[in-house]
Order: structure tokens, then C-alpha cells, then sequence
């Protein structure tokens, strides 16, 4: 008899994204006329960077002759992408990064939900509260998760990020196996410090764990002082693999294209406790289940590291930046507490008392899609996450709505 | 401390093809000057269909402006795609599927590889020998195999197709939960008829088993006998999901796209013998860990349904089939067993005792790759698989180096 994967059963719901999806498909369907201004999934709205136009249309002409046409790529991506990853984001920050250490990929939501395919099922696995729901949903897939009570997974350790330690989680104080860390923040928009994170590879070594570091948002930090990648951490590159992600930085979220940095010196272990070195097991992972990214599209992404590419994409998280510090300001001058709007795209919102209310109430009353920090924990209820993801004219407009509706 | 996942370090050595790239690539540095023809993995060498050339710089226009620009789309792919899916595939063959039954991807590799994630672990697995090694790896990653010994993972059943049986599996007589079928097959060429495809529906009824029917290669089939989709026999819905692929059918390796069909009917159990249905698990797992195909991408491959398009494709497999049949016909000549080929781009051909010896002898005597049978299973030995995928005079030069050093 063909069973089922019985942790399948586990999930709740759907996930979150679709979730709100079908919310506002029926709130349209009921008012057609009703113009919605959506700040709710962290979709960009910019078209892509010229340079990386410019580059898709060659990369079709070469697939349209013989001569120049490419079939199969390299599973973890054509050298001439992963040379210009580590020369400009690593080599540049004098990080030492190798290109065999770089694993190309359709995209971050991907790598961060099939990492943990590496790794044994009986590892505590701690992610912070709120979280990006892909880190949760794909353990309790793996049967890491327990059961589901009161609002969280009974095997997890949840770091809790609340108002009150200004979101940012405490360091535990028991052993932990495997730690999802997302910063700049997704829901939160947080940033970590190199004080905050150096405690946490510390705390890796001693413990033995390994860190996941999902810095998809990288792009919009600001503040010289916070890392861009975890390998800023002196040690850091033995104890974590980093996400990082094209879909924000340069507008490719329907493009599709990522990648994932697994060094050499990273380890896990054996149930003898012996070392394994965890760069050739991804590698393993990825040349069985996934068959590199569309040539076109890793074209695409290489023209971003040019000198004029680099100032196309600094001027489109430029763009979302000043609508993130708007939406901030609007609301701290109203006296809500929110953070995050600075180094990041999306400020995190304490709104009230019931997340899904106020999704609902922004929705219905000012046509404005948010997404209900509930969604993304217990920690995040009350809260919501608005994202700058749209023109400015829309977020202007979706902050005089939301003025008449919440203030 | 963070452990790794055991599976994987059951593994054999690497995955097949990129053990063949090393030692092709190792031969290319040492042989600089001789010019390598590469018959070994199933890579296309024709350019894209114009059509989907066409419909690419459309796409890629559309993702320059803000006002046609796309972000995310749907994770299961865009309705335009799938009802030209299927429109041409499926209800023009008179079968009924719905759209929402097919969830486009980026490959047909992941796909397969992913799919046994819905699983409970402790199944019995089924695979053909030789076999597409996708199937047995990523079962092994997910602790299905056993150990390896002697050429085969212990917990797993292979299904022989040997000389005698004319390379088709006989029907188990045992219970078998997952059984994974791929016809026309990789890597025999060898195709199935109704009749056979009608007795593993059957079995799967009779026994709750499940068949994954990998049909990337249908596009080769002219014999109007034999069945494009394992939906052509009555009933399969219930007890088969079926994978597709844009990558042979037109030229898609490089640019990635493939779809998957999970009927609304068809079941999997829980451990109280509970009927659950499959298709919103898939989705489920296909929303969490994928997202979406690239947009243009999927235009291209919208635009091969067109009728221009159909015969653009057409005229690309008949290409290739041209090939696959002046290998067969050379090798039958010399009085070698060739199966496949006819409605399929490969031939299986039983050279010999040894068939990593074969490979090096192709490679290092005549500068041609192929891919040793035994890569593809113990059943493979003393055979090696040839690819039409190349252009017509390539194929001719490597029939004449072959025929000096074999014949």
C-alpha cells in the first residue's frame, strides 16, 4: 500500500502566502471596481535592470542558433556568474569565497526549504518567532516538527523576537542543532549587528550547530556598520551556509534565480561524531535533484555585477527604500511602534490586538492587502508587515487610505 | 550537535553524469586537439524552436516595462501555459485532464526527484534495471535503499529488462507500494505497449501500489500504437501521476521547463488504510518549496502549442530520430543486439563484457562519448546507451570512428 508522508498531514493550512492570495481574489471578485494596492507579499513592482534586458535578449539569440546554443549548464551554475558572485559580493568585502563554493540556484525559497534535506531528522532545529514560513513548514515535512499546539510545533525551539527585546531573540541557553537566522529580517526587518552575530557563531562552535543564514535582503542595508553576509564573522564560514537571493536585490522574482554559499571548511557530523564536510553533500544533493538555472536568466544575473549594473540595482533598492522609510514615519508619528524600514523593505507593524482583524479591516476598508504577522508566528500577532514593494504613488496612496481606517 | 543525514553517505560515488564529464573533461586537457563527439548524456544540440526564440524577447521586453513587468506567479505555473497543456497533450488525445491537475517546474528531473517526498519512508520501491539513477538516489537519500551491495541498494525491488525479456520487465509477483515506469524508456529506448501499460494499471489497483510514469521522451513516438500517456488506459488516473518535459520535446535543457499531472482522483493511504488525495499535496509541497518558473520561460513553451509551434517540435524529434535510426541500423549490421531507437532518441546496445571498458575505449580510440549501462544499473553491464542528440554529421563521424575501433 502507497503511504502517505504522514508529517504532510501535520501542516496547517495552507501556506501562508496562498492563503492571503485567495482572500483578496475573493474580496476583487466581489468588488471588481475596487482598485487594491497590495503591500502584502514582498513582490517587487520595478521592471528589471536594463542591463539585465539587454543581456536576456543576447542569451535568446544564442539559443536560437546552432552555433551558440547551450543545453544542459552546470547544476551549480556557469562559472562566469559564480566568478562575478565572489568578486563582487564576497571579494569585494574581503571575504574569501571560492567559486566551488557558490551553488546557483531558481531561488532562496528553494534552497532554504531543501537544505535541511542534509541533515538527520532527530536535530532540534530552532527558528526565530516570527519567521519566514518556508524554514518551518519544510522541517515539519521532514517529521522535525512534533505536533502542532496552541500555535506553534511542539519539537522546535522558537526564539522569541517580541517589542519588548526590540526583536532581536536572545541567544538560547540550551543546545541547539540546526538555527534558521534571517537578516536583514523577513517579517521584522531587523538588522543584526556584527556584535550580535558574532555571539551567535561562537555559540554555533561551542554547541557544534550550524547556522542557516538567509540574507536574501542584503541589498537594502544601509548602515555601514551592519554585515551584508555572515562571513564578515570571523569563523563564521565553518559553522553556516548563507541564502542570498536575486529576486529582491535585482527585481527577479519572476525571473527566478539565487544562490547558495556552502564553504569548503563548513561540517556537520556523523552519529560517531566524526566530521563531514557539507559542500560536497549539497553538491550531491543538487546535481541528483536539480539541473541548473536557465542559461538566459544566469546571463541575466551576471550583468547585475557590472560597474553600470551595480548602480541600476543600488537605484531600485534606493526606490523601495524611501517608500519603507515613509511607511514608517506615518506610522511612528501616529504612535504605533514599528521597526525594520531602514536596512530592509519591509516594516513590521504593532497593530492591535488580532493580526487577521487588522488584514481584514485594511482590506475591506482601505483596499490595502498587509500581511497578518500571525502568519509568520505567535510572536507576530497584533503585528502586521507592510512591504515597500510598489511605486510610490501606490504607497502614498495606500497610507492616506490606511490614515482613515486605523488612525 | 548538528548530524547529517546518513542516506547520504550511502550513496555510490557521484551521480553518473557528472562522473562522465570528468572523465571526458580529464581526456579533452590531456587530448587538446582531438575533437570529441559527445553521444553520451541525452543533450539536445538544435537550437529553440523560433517560436519560443520569438516569444522570449516578447517575455523579456514585458519584464522591462513597469507597466507589463511580472513578479511572482503562480508556484503551479501560469493558466495560459496550462491549458495549452492541456489543450495539445491531453484532451486532444481525448483524455481528460483539468488545468489545475498540472504544475509546471522547472524540470522533470526535480520533479521525479521530489516527488517521493509525499512518501512514507517505509515503502516498497520499485525501479527498472537499467534506470534513470534520479529515481534510485533520490530514494536513497530519503532512506528507502538499504545498503549497496553487490550493484543494487537491498530494499529496493529492480525490475530486470534484459536481452531475454526484450528489455521489458516482467509484472512482480510480489506487493510493490511506489513503482516508477518510464517509457519511451531511458535509457533502453524501449517503449510500452497498451496492453503492458493496462496490466500495471491493474496491479497498482489490485495492490494500492502507485506508478510514476516518467514520459519525457513521448515526443518520439510515431508508432500510432503505442501510448503518449499513461492516462490513454482506463482507470490510470486513479493509481498513476505522470511526468513531462519540455527539455527533449523542444530543445528545453538549457532553458528549463517540465510539467507534472496529479489527477484529482488519484489516492495514496494513511496508516489506518484512509484514502487521502494526492494533488493538494503536491501542491502543498510545491507552494512551500518552489517558486513558480521563470515567466519567460513559460512563454516559450506556451508558444510551442501553437500549430506552428507543433511543427517546428515535430520537425525537431524526427531530426533526432533520423539519427537514432542510422545507429541502430550500423550496429544491427555489424550483428550486435540494438534495441530502441525507433520511437525514442536512444540506443541501447549490448557491446560487450564491460561497459565502463567500452566507454574508455569510444572515448580514448575514437573521441566518442557514450554513457556506460552499467551507470544506469547491474542489468546495464556489457551495454552502453547512445544519444541521437547531435547534428547529422557528427553522428555519421562517430558511426565512422566506432566502426574502425568496435567492428
Amino acid at each position: 500500500m502507497i503511504k502517505v508522508n504522514e508529517n504532510f498531514l501535520k501542516l496547517k493550512s495552507s501556506y501562508l502566502f496562498s492563503e492571503i492570495a485567495k482572500r483578496v481574489s475573493a474580496f476583487s471578485e466581489k468588488n471588481p471596481d475596487k482598485k487594491i494596492i497590495r503591500l502584502g507579499i514582498g513582490d517587487v513592482t520595478l521592471p528589471l535592470p536594463e542591463v539585465s534586458i539587454r543581456a536576456l535578449h543576447m542569451a535568446v539569440d544564442e539559443m536560437g542558433k546552432e552555433e551558440t546554443f547551450r543545453g544542459y549548464g552546470p547544476e551549480n551554475g556557469y562559472e562566469f556568474l559564480r566568478e562575478e558572485i565572489v568578486r563582487v559580493d564576497y571579494r569585494a568585502r574581503r571575504i574569501c569565497i571560492e567559486e566551488d563554493e557558490i551553488f546557483v540556484s531558481d531561488g532562496a525559497k528553494c534552497d532554504t526549504g531543501n537544505f535541511q534535506e542534509l541533515f538527520s531528522k532527530d536535530i532540534l532545529v530552532s527558528v526565530q518567532d516570527p519567521v519566514y514560513p518556508v524554514y518551518v513548514d519544510t522541517n515539519v515535512m521532514s517529521g522535525r516538527g512534533g505536533d502542532f499546539k496552541d500555535g506553534r510545533y511542539s519539537e522546535f525551539l522558537y526564539l522569541q523576537s517580541t517589542k519588548e527585546n526590540n526583536y532581536l531573540p536572545e541567544i538560547p541557553n540550551k543546545k541547539v542543532d540546526l538555527i534558521y537566522l534571517c537578516f536583514p529580517n523577513n517579517p521584522t526587518g531587523v538588522v543584526a549587528s556584527k556584535e550580535y552575530l558574532k555571539a551567535w557563531v561562537e555559540y554555533a562552535k561551542e554547541n557544534n550547530s550550524l547556522i542557516l543564514f538567509d540574507a536574501a535582503y542584503e541589498a537594502f542595508i544601509r548602515n555601514e556598520n551592519i554585515p551584508h553576509s555572515i562571513y564578515e564573522i570571523e569563523g563564521a564560514k565553518e559553522v553556516s551556509v548563507e541564502f542570498r537571493s536575486f529576486s529582491k536585490t535585482a527585481g527577479f522574482t519572476g525571473l527566478r534565480a539565487a544562490y547558495t554559499v556552502v564553504p569548503k571548511e563548513c561540517r556537520v557530523f556523523d552519529s560517531q561524531k566524526n566530521k563531514i564536510m557539507l559542500n560536497p553533500l549539497w553538491n550531491r544533493r543538487q546535481s541528483t535533484k536539480f539541473n541548473g538555472l536557465s542559461y538566459p536568466v544566469q546571463r541575466a544575473a551576471a550583468a547585475i555585477y557590472s560597474e553600470r549594473g551595480q548602480a541600476e540595482i543600488r537605484s531600485l533598492s534606493d526606490y523601495y527604500l524611501k517608500n519603507a522609510k515613509k511607511i514608517k514615519e506615518v506610522f511612528l508619528e501616529k504612535g504605533y511602534t514599528a521597526v525594520g524600514g531602514e536596512d530592509s523593505p519591509y516594516v513590521w507593524i504593532n497593530g492591535g490586538e488580532d493580526s487577521w482583524e487588522i488584514f481584514e479591516l485594511l482590506l475591506n476598508k482601505a483596499g490595502v492587502v498587509c500581511t497578518p504577522g500571525v502568519g509568520f508566528g505567535k510572536c507576530g500577532e497584533g503585528h502586521i508587515r507592510l512591504s515597500a514593494f510598489n511605486s510610490r504613488q501606490n504607497v502614498k496612496e495606500a497610507l492616506d487610505r490606511i490614515s482613515k481606517v486605523l488612525f
